[in-house]
């Protein structure tokens, strides 16, 4: 487990106001929107780009610039390793590393339920200050809406970025080839059984936290040193490493082969997936990510990737076969084959 | 009022599948996520980056590019006149347009309440591909998350768009200065009463519509025509023209002068303001903006904007001044003199 103190280090202070919750009228527009961001929130994430306080940013881009959006909606917002700030950023900073750019700004827009404690909001605010500063991402646009009690839940929050594509970056799913090697970058299942522990009607002691981090240097790493040689990132948030796998086949039209005892899982998460009845390879995880790369380099990708904090247990754990087209199949640890499906139901709500 | 039939124009069948409401699963990112998208979805909102169904899309931008977010939040989602989706694609294509910006990409986010008909679904989905069509801009990535019934009210959509900013754009609050005229583009106050006409409580006889539409093509053709001489675009959504003129006026720190007789309000909308006890000024509009310009060129600005639906009633409201800083000052057709502030509270909540 990792121990994470990036939200410590930061002075984040509860600005002095006069009210200690939200309510509906702070997603007016009005004054008290105004006041609202004008008592510490545009402060916290100054930027030259936030402070002109226009309804955009005007930026300057040049050349491939990837985009990416998504939304969380995570319950609870506080968890084990992390919060729905940290997960926010460190998710859309994921997914533009996963098209192979470096993450260079994101706009946060808040859902927020009326009754959320001022506290909690700030709370959450200062994780995504830290995050940003964490990836090196700036918060250059953002929106802040309310809605009734029971029409929403605490925090809801969408993150969009934009990242400049690495040079040596071609990533696309019909690069993926029979022969090449599929990478995990750790531990999986971390994410799903930290939420797990502390959810309604579940909660185990344990002391599993989120893995949730910003994989871009790591990614950046790979294709300063192996180009072209990766094929395909892809993170494996909801629905797992196996969904990913699945989606991989199924878009590059490949097999795809598993040796199970080669797929790093912690042992507590491990015992905590048996009690539960779960296979690791289908929980969430929000700091782990799959590469297909060229064979010749996939034991070099996995060197580099072990430099780095939170990917010590990268792992070779399959290849990319012409057989099974769009299916992905698992060699078991005593010599049993399965298919690997997607996630099929739900397996647990809420999970990002 | 408009007569709008944008999305009449659309073949948009509802597609034949074995669920008719969302579910939990819906958002797991498993095989209930890729089947939602595969029945239809992705079908329907088809384009070259949205096909490569990556984590993010790739784009090629030069050039300063306007970046702008919105979470949309609308109850009812749909109302006269629009609906949440179409809201969705007008409202961030309108914030890339104050920016000075031609639109240009869209992400788009979902987040359902679990129990969300699926024709409803279906035709907010309709309706975003109909104002995407229609303002010129291709929605390249998306998300889709779902929450448990009660923690969420039916549908909120995020849109974050990129635009290519207007070479001869320079719309900054510190451009405004004194002797600047204030225009407003159209009639005001129709999104919001047309919004309160259909809430609970609130039903009253009326056929005003919301004004929600793309305002685009009205600023190009002032920036085409006019350039340098537009010093500040806003759109006054929520808080309506009042919260906007304030906001420009402290930014700017300049004075701003109005004449009430010159403020166009639709005669049914200004009945339903003294109904409900409402100052047209507070109330929302989609559809209508503001813009300051220099005082030579306001006249050919007015006759610009009038040449397009939707601002036949362009007018000259008001001017910059030095007296009064900070602060917006209306005379009233009798002779009176007000301070008009900002929305002090919260007018009618979840407005767009």
């Amino acid at each position: 487990m990792r121990n994470k103190s990036v939200k410590m280090q930061l002075q984040c202070p509860l600005p002095k106001l006069d009210f200690d919750m939200i309510t509906l009228g702070h997603g007016s527009g009005g004054i008290l929107t105004n006041r609202l961001l004008d008592s510490g929130v545009f402060d916290l994430l100054k930027n030259e780009f936030l402070d002109e306080r226009h309804d955009g940013s005007i930026l300057q881009l040049s050349g491939k610039t990837a985009f990416t959006t998504d939304s969380f909606v995570i319950s609870p917002i506080f968890f084990p390793g992390g919060d729905i700030g940290e997960l926010a950023v460190n998710g859309t900073v994921n997914d533009l590393a996963m098209c192979g750019a470096i993450p260079r700004y994101l706009s946060l827009s808040f859902i927020l339920e009326e009754g959320l404690p001022l506290s909690e909001f700030w709370e959450v605010l200062c994780s995504v200050k830290a995050a940003a500063a964490q990836a090196g991402v700036l918060i250059v646009t953002g929106d802040t809406k309310v809605v009734d009690r029971g029409k929403g839940d605490k925090i809801f929050i969408n993150t969009t970025g934009l990242g400049e594509v690495h040079p040596q970056a071609d990533i696309r799913a019909n690069r993926v080839a029979p022969g090449d090697k599929v990478i995990v970058s750790g531990q999986i299942a971390d994410h799903g059984i930290a939420i797990m522990s502390v959810r309604e009607g579940l909660a185990f002691e344990t002391t599993i936290e989120s893995d949730t981090q910003p994989l871009h240097e790591m990614v950046a790493a790979l294709l300063d040193n192996l180009g072209g040689s990766i094929h395909l990132l892809r993170d494996a948030t909801r629905g797992g490493v196996a969904t990913v796998l699945n989606e991989i086949a199924a878009q590059s039209g490949t097999g795809v082969e598993l040796q199970q005892n080669r797929i790093p899982v912690d042992g507590q998460v491990s015992s905590a997936c048996e009690i539960l009845g779960l296979d690791p390879l289908y929980v969430a995880n929000e700091g782990k990510f799959i590469a297909i790369v060229t064979a010749t380099v996939a034991e070099k990708a996995v060197d580099i990737l072990r430099g780095f904090a939170g990917a010590g247990e990268a792992t070779i754990i399959g290849e990319v076969v012409e057989a099974h087209p769009r299916q992905v199949v698992m060699h078991s640890a005593i010599g049993g084959r399965r298919v690997v499906n997607m996630l099929p139901g739900e397996q647990l709500p809420r999970i990002c």
